[in-house]
């Protein structure tokens, strides 16, 4: 047993895993997968590509990613159990929290099994069903059955509808589900490597991961943006709004982020998407950002800030029409092709991780009896 | 952003927390809750007693035990939601997986809160309802509704078998419970600790931990040493079974722990109420224990070798009745105290935990069209 180094605060800048998986290059605003940089991908590929690039390490041929898209759709069905779990639940009950309990049920087994690319494809399929059924009970409607011949983010958007999106709707749906895909070593694909690492399964560590992208220090205030912006109004105020919110030290939604010292990439392609899709949303954000950035210069000069990723996707998302509760249950829709392709790799290196903790309780005393506590 | 050190695999010898809950003094064999020593507390305190210490850090005074344990007692009934979703899953579920999406089923919320010591007691109090009511559907039976006016442990084990359980079964029960509630910053509990730093839910945290302790590496493997114990058969077989299955590179179940390079404190206790409770269990796991302690030495004079606390476990649960399936559970049931206690301290802190990852991948390339891909 090595002896412990001094204790960092949040692990920053201890190395949690090696991987092949993606690369979060902050010093030059980019992100890589796989050894392809993300503005290559973002426009070109479908959201099944990606993935299985992310699971095999390498982009599919045609009839590989025939066979893929293939799995996925006959994959989407939903089991009883999952059915009637999600029919049990109340109808005001966090998006997030449903996609947590039905993935769980989804993936109950009678015999524990380890990770593999069809269970991961399996999974996948299974997200968007889950919170596509929700959104139709929660209204009132009709459950839609998933369609086999659309692709996974126009099928997503159908499902949600009940009726097929338009050709850009689901070209922005699909951009943002590559874009999103994986990030590193975030807290959430974190979670997932630690659960793979004691042997379990895969759904144990997906469940883990949906947990953890929840919290809003992770993927679980996306929403905070649309609800600022709201708060703001119109670009003309954006400036008085901002200095005075600044007084009362509330935070500006949407900016910064621990890795990237430049722009981050998916922000980049997501802001010119939202101009073009979003206009109204463009006009009040964009105002908003160069505010936000010019006062955030002010009080430190010496750190680097921008937009981060949730910024404009608020905006891309809110224009393909998907209710603000289901922006962080989309990122995990996006997200679960990445985790599961972590809990692969460290299925792989089978070391538990299992880090240590320093003691800073008080020493040890004898117990008083009950009797005598008072 | 400090530069990376080198990476280390399972984060072994860094430290991931600081926490007041437990010490693991692997060096000197003891574990230490909050300031005493566990073998003051194992015989002497209820498992309520024990939670209360964990989750204030100071033990209850009488009133306060009382009222914890009117909490816990109020709390033990399923929502409606948990009761279907319970009664949706396949007679033959892992009970780890009916735990792990029934746990999340039982904590839907409407809106995010953090967690506090009332939600811990909920959780707390669900865990052994809901494996008692999965038990009872498996085999048929009528569930049995949680009484009020019973302990933690003597609940448990009516609520699984309809009756109330003999005095020495509920205070073994109890002592297991004890002993299994914290253990300082394993994987499941670090589990906990990285979904609650980025300001989940409580909830969020307990599915993960459970799923994490489902992997055989860390609690998932129990009833490994039944079966082992079960094909060596008898004591004087011991010796030829267990030298031939080493031949075979069989691993030893329930021996080793990266921590204690002395006794297992709670091995210790656990044998000894082995001893006493399942004497035949006992006749051949002690031989069994003898002789895997010469063989290893034998193979590593240099490496300090005891039983886990799985070992002798296996014999006290199976001598209180517990069906094997149902040990990992079990631990789950004590387990939740440590992990609910950890969520709180974990969130007082407000930091992500978010390591680094280092890129072992591919240099970027520019991708290749699909219909060039061949």
């Amino acid at each position: 047993m090595s002896s412990p180094s001094a204790y960092v605060p949040g692990l920053e800048g201890i190395i949690g895993a090696q991987t092949a998986i993606s690369l979060v290059d902050g010093a030059n605003g980019r992100l890589i997968y796989q050894g392809y940089v993300i503005a290559d991908l973002a426009q070109e590929m479908s959201f099944e590509e990606v993935a299985y690039l992310l699971w095999h390490g390498n982009l599919p041929t045609r009839s590989e990613l025939d066979g893929l898209a293939l799995e996925l759709a006959g994959s989407r069905t939903l089991t009883e159990a999952t059915t009637k779990a999600l029919a049990a639940l109340p109808l005001d009950t966090d998006p997030m929290d449903v996609l947590r309990s039905c993935v769980s049920v989804q993936g109950v087994e009678h015999r524990l099994s380890g990770p593999t690319v069809p269970l991961a494809i399996h999974a996948t399929a299974s997200f968007p069903t889950i919170l596509a059924m929700f959104h139709r009970r929660r209204q009132g409607l009709e459950p839609i059955q998933p369609r086999s011949d659309l692709g996974h983010a126009a099928n997503y958007l159908y499902m949600l509808n009940g009726q097929e999106s338009s050709p850009e709707a689901v070209r922005a749906l699909n951009t943002y589900l590559v874009l999103l895909a994986d990030h590193g070593m975030n807290a959430s694909t974190f979670t997932a490597r630690v659960i793979a690492s004691t042997e379990s399964d895969l759904t144990s560590s997906l469940v883990g991961a949906i947990g953890a992208l929840k919290g809003p220090a992770h993927g679980g205030a996306p929403s905070a943006v649309i609800d600022q912006l709201e708060l703001i109004g119109t670009a003309d105020k954006a400036e008085t709004w901002m200095r005075e919110a600044r007084k009362r030290n509330a935070r500006f939604m949407g900016f910064g982020h621990r890795v990237y010292r430049v722009y981050d990439p998916r922000a980049r392609i997501l802001k010119e998407m939202c101009r073009q899709m979003n206009p109204k949303f463009y006009e009040l954000a964009s105002k908003v950002e160069e505010v936000a950035l010019a006062i955030l210069h002010e009080e430190h000069p010496e750190r680097p800030q921008s937009v981060n990723v949730e910024f404009y996707s608020a905006g891309v998302l809110q224009a393909i029409g998907l209710p603000k509760e289901f922006f962080t249950p989309t990122f995990a829709v996006s997200r679960v092709a990445g985790w599961s392709a972590h809990v692969l790799e460290q299925a792989g290196h089978n070391r538990i991780i299992r880090p240590q903790s320093e003691y800073i309780g008080p020493e040890p005393r004898k117990p008083v009896p009950l009797a005598e506590r008072g």
